[in-house]
């Protein structure tokens, strides 16, 4: 649980910098060498490889040595395990006004002009 | 643009720490104010409160003063916008994947004694 916290932090962070996002955008069109991610930014080769390993600790990337270069893509397993974790909490939260809006449909218009329309019932 | 590049950085920021995943988690049941928001956590209200203040400067959650206490609650669409970039990305990544699949089925053996193979007479 603690491992899986750890997880989600890392690539929270790892996803926090423009940087990082814009070498994500490039891999979701298909792999790449560091160099070919290095091309479209001013930053030194050095401070890309560092932002690839950002990404590959966070496991949101995988890379393998080929050779000389180190070809990075994807881990569409690890995105979406992100994704899902923030779309639970939406679907939750969304599900309650749901069922909140059904709650208003069957109350009797003889409630509409009560004072203590908010939220009161909400268990903490 | 760079003024959505910076709240997904904020937001993605926010995200990053498992305590700030908590108060999330938490108000995907319901609203809350942030001293039930601090209840489950040894952290000073001062902390939590500070948590609470990233979340709402990243716009996935609002908060709005009720008397003396500060209500607050997810904003479902500042979580969605945040999947949908991960989605987005994850998708193209996949769909290239779903392309190439395609490719090698249709490069399979079988052409291989199609009696048009060699000689079509295209060349010049």
């Amino acid at each position: 649980m603690v491992e899986y916290s750890n997880q989600l932090d890392m690539a929270f962070h790892a996803l926090s910098d423009a940087t990082r996002r814009g070498i994500l955008d490039r891999l979701s069109r298909g792999p790449a060498s560091v160099s070919e991610l290095a091309k479209p930014y001013e930053s030194s080769f050095a401070a890309i490889l560092q932002h690839v390993q950002v990404l590959e600790a966070s496991g949101l990337i995988v890379t393998e040595k080929r050779g000389r270069t180190r070809e990075c893509r994807i881990s569409s397993n690890a995105v979406q395990r992100v994704e899902q974790w923030l779309s639970e909490r939406r679907q939750l939260w969304e599900s309650r006004f749901d069922r909140l809006g059904i709650l208003l449909e069957n109350d009797s218009p003889v409630d509409a002009g009560s004072p203590h329309s908010e939220t009161n019932g909400d268990k903490s």
